[in-house]
């Protein structure tokens, strides 16, 4: 451990003395290489292998990751199939919860030993107008874990301090990891929707793994949850977790006319987490007149349809909603904290996580796959 | 049980004199009979002729109109081509102003002699959720003018009185006429668009009847307005009401890209007074992030498209607005009676109204055509 | 013009037959008089005997009251010691709950057979510009049950159908009397509050009647409540109902301390039902910053004082909440009749209302009395 | 030149290479010292003398201050009459204007030459609960320029790049200084009233330096503004700027009644920059029901006196507004470089600062003075 510390320190060294002062704030023992998953380019062969620990710059920290979620989007940064391009090598991952090892010298709202969660958001330069008014995933500058920043299917990882998790001490890193991608977009996705307690919100793709967080956030919040998803099974799930009621879309004959009869007069707000376009523009028509349709799903060249005559004269609103930003990310952490939303997971080695990619190409992962960085 | 009976409609037949009494609350003069313009099937002959006048409900008034405003509507309610069916015979009509000559017993919000406007939505119900959301122009059993209750194109009109439009005495009435359903509808859709003064709002299709509205309004709000729409006439005529910016569509090579470098990154609200399907699909492309597409006119069969993908990542909304509420209508009145609106109108006669929706129909029509009962 | 005048004449004649006829809708059996409790003067005797049975305007419609809660503002009413003169004789009570057995002509939200509630606000002019923007209570027009209008302590009630309140058929009409008034008091002062779910609200006075609802409605609604008030009684009583944390006043040396020290940082809101001018004051030093404190209680010459400096500097808000609007109790009805909140009430005779005033008066009212009107 | 440059290498030498790097990015021909007023203690000696000019770290820039405004907080800073303590020894000012010649390593909004302002608000953690809402302003770790942060009465002063304010190039550097405190805090109170254009606010003590600001930043809004001061030169001053109505309180027989009467029922929003506590309580009494008091002001021992009952019946709220963050800096500096709100000042040089505080400590000062750095 000793030589660790020491060769950290000629590292700095190399980097300048003002690097290793600022990292004079830092745990015993970090070590110099770690384990991570890497790949050199888009679709290329993924590795896991030794790899250098990063230093944090300034305004970073270094976060010695426990676990990581394992999301649909880090197949895409893998593949490179969406119009932005990844950083190459890259290590992926955006869902990685751990503890704070170091930090630079700019950091002031965490401590060393602090519990940090590292998002799709890495860091945002603060400084544009969307970051001024709090929306920084919309920031042009916007930097991504596992997609332009190294990040967390790696033993350590860095992130800027301003954007990191706040994760309280004694969570657990293994459930709490889904919620810094998924339950963060699900929650920003309800707050989209500006509805009052005690007004229906239908989640279209309840069963599925944003859709079961979605249903138990809405439920967490006051609403009434309508759930819509195919299958009893799925029913039966759904409404274990809050739904008090179940449209299973295989059965129904019309799907408007039900849905609409089931919450006298239709939602008032709808949550797009299913990314079937005709799924979609149907959820414009069944929602509640003055009642707001989100979006939040990403399919590709998927197009939302909606009649405009019909639109004005319900006065409905279509409105995208994209991850959330601090503010959403600690209230998000707050409901699953004090217990009111679970996220069941499946727990592998980070060695394995080529196999989830594959099975994930496949079609045939169901839930949440979270990896452990010690294996 | 039958004696109260009996007694319950001795006192029924007691207020039989009430509701005569009621109506003492009238000016002196009050005809019989009064000229309208009248028709007796959708399509079918529109008779400027003697027709006998209205008697106000309890919690009506009887207005003297003065001058109607001539809208698009008024001849969709001639034809009888939206899915919602006319009342028959019909007077038509929905922009009507003038002056309090009658009151039912139950109406404490208007005098004798006020001035009062008939709006396209004449009454409604106040009781059912929209309603009690102050949404009235979304209520089920909304009462329209000139539609499924008599309007505005004779010389005395009734409107439910928690309706119709205050407006101050002194307004010159036939200026002020398009306020009450182009104004309204205008000003409203600004509303919906939640804009801070100071923010860049484009209005497509500006100048035309409603554009050249929403453009003074949106000045008048502190907002800093784009104006598009084609030919070098129309960008003189709305710069000169106020538009700091013009882009001509028939010379845009690129039109998205004109209207970001022109707002430093694309308007932050868009009304879309025009009705071209394209046209307001393109401002889900322009609209800066965060922003908000308004929809306030009613092309039939249009679909509004926006990209699923680019809708999220933008966070964009796309946001129906249909006609104001009372509130919205005394706000905009303020705005015209303090001189911060103009209508430019032409005034004829109600007897020419044939013509007018003659030439309506041949879209020969420029400008906002006002009828004077008198002649 | 004579001419006019008569026809008009007979116009309304033969509407004086219409008026008989809008009476046909009424139910077959409604009594010519009836049980209430009514007072001459104010302070004067309070006769519990044969009064008529009102008949309702046009736009009103008549309940059948069956039970109605008892609050402290009747007491004022017939004492007649508040700055606004009551009507007499006058016939008290605002949370009247019943079945509507006539309506006038216009009304058009309510059947015969419906059930209905009798609010403090029994109609107001809907014209203003208060009552134009949903905040009906606040019309100054405003006619006010059992103070300025008959109200709920007889068997037949009038009530403007537009306010009166729609209580789904099936409701327990003994047990939803309270929330007529207590319980749409305290929903639309924890709506002022503007609080997301999963923030504190601290109820000021959280053990009384008005305190307890407030409990139960800031659960439902998702919030952490903490519960102020005196003695371990009432903290059990408060934790049951849904407190998450109590604070006994007698027992904390450090108010202020201990409820900051007990939300992390004090709550986000404060409902002050308690009418202590000291505690209405505190609130504002414990309060989060950024936080906002509602004052809904009317105690008599209170001042609410708040230091300048620390106001700006932790930039909270205190603001007014009075009865609730159409919307509002419609939504605090709901929570009712979904179960999720209770209202503990003691049934007692109308003909017993004069011994509750003198108890009331004397003090010695604990919990909230719900009278009977059939006995 | 070339000497200067060294000079500061030195100096980065010492605190180390990386230091050196960061400082890589800057102007040519910073000085190792450089002019500024200093204090050694509260109340202590003013020198105007040569001093260092400070290093930025990784998250700051270094500006070249051209003109700084004089505020009354400066007074506070120098006696220490405040609550909390200021750093000794201490360079006053917080409105400073000029370029940016330096910028550490993490700056990513600014660009050596770039235009920047520094606020009362130098720098914030980011990581609270309230940055993370973009109240940065009420973080406790708040960095306050002249105050815990050597501020903008010295040539070269640095600030934290998330917070110093983007002024755009070309902009009037004198002119924008008081914009940076002043007009930012007013535009601020103005944005906390929540009010819609068209809406009557009232300035209490609209012809001094916040007043005169805040009624010209009203009226760009869209507001009615009615200004509240004594004597007719104040009356024709603040009329001029923008005010529909002036109130002469030196004049005036029943203040509540002349505001009420020439609003027709109250102002809807009052923003309190006079500090006379019977001011601000009184304006409890003339707000229009259902309006906002904005407490603004920061005068000692002062409080806000609001009489419960009417504050629930006439349902006001009493707001306190801080200065503002980001995103209000960026829009108050907007309406100012779009020539909507000027700032007349008296610029004096920096040496004379002794002189300004001497005056303002005796109460001398009339209208807003501006040192300029360079002499």
């Amino acid at each position: 451990m000793l030589s660790q510390t020491i060769s950290i320190a000629k590292q700095s060294a190399f980097k300048g003395k003002l690097a290793f002062r600022s990292l004079a704030t830092q745990a015993t023992s970090i070590p110099k290489t770690q384990k991570g998953v890497i790949f050199y380019e888009n679709g290329g062969e993924l590795h896991y292998k030794d790899i250098p620990v990063p230093t944090p710059k300034a305004n970073e920290i270094l976060i010695n990751v426990k676990y990581s979620g394992v999301c649909h989007t880090d197949l895409h940064a893998w593949k490179g199939d969406w119009p932005l391009a990844t950083k190459l090598p890259l290590v992926g991952g955006h869902e990685g919860a751990g503890i704070v090892v170091a930090k630079g010298e700019n950091v002031t709202n965490f401590e060393i030993g602090d519990y940090a969660g590292i998002k799709w958001l890495n860091g945002s330069c603060m400084g544009c107008e969307y970051c001024q008014q709090g929306a920084e995933p919309n920031c042009p500058k916007a930097d991504l874990s596992g997609y332009t920043h190294d990040g967390s299917f790696q033993q350590y990882a860095t992130a800027d301090a301003i954007q990191a998790a706040q994760i309280p001490k004694g969570t657990d890193l293994a459930n709490v990891a889904p919620i810094l991608c998924a339950g963060i977009t699900v929650y920003k996705a309800l707050k989209t929707a500006e509805l009052r307690p005690g007004q229906w919100v239908a989640i279209s793709g309840a069963g599925g793994g944003l859709g079961s967080l979605a249903v138990q956030y809405a439920k967490a919040m006051g609403l009434r949850v309508l759930g819509i998803d195919g299958g009893a099974d799925k029913g039966a799930f759904v409404k274990d977790l809050g739904c008090e009621v179940y449209i299973d879309y295989t059965k129904s004959k019309d799907l408007v006319k039900d849905i609409q009869d089931a919450t006298n007069g239709g939602p008032h707000g709808v949550i797009n987490v299913s990314v079937s376009p005709a799924a979609i523009s149907q959820s414009c028509q069944y929602v509640r007149t003055l009642g707001k349709v989100v979006l939040v799903g990403l399919p590709a060249h998927a197009v939302c349809e909606s009649p405009v005559f019909e639109h004005v004269i319900k006065s409905i609103q279509i409105r995208g909603s994209y991850v959330g930003n601090r503010e959403d990310t600690n209230e998000a952490l707050d409901f699953f904290t004090r217990g009111l939303v679970k996220s069941p997971i499946k727990v592998v080695g980070l060695s394995e996580l080529p196999e989830i990619y594959e099975k994930m190409e496949k079609g045939q992962i169901l839930g949440r796959y979270v990896v452990d960085t010690s294996y």
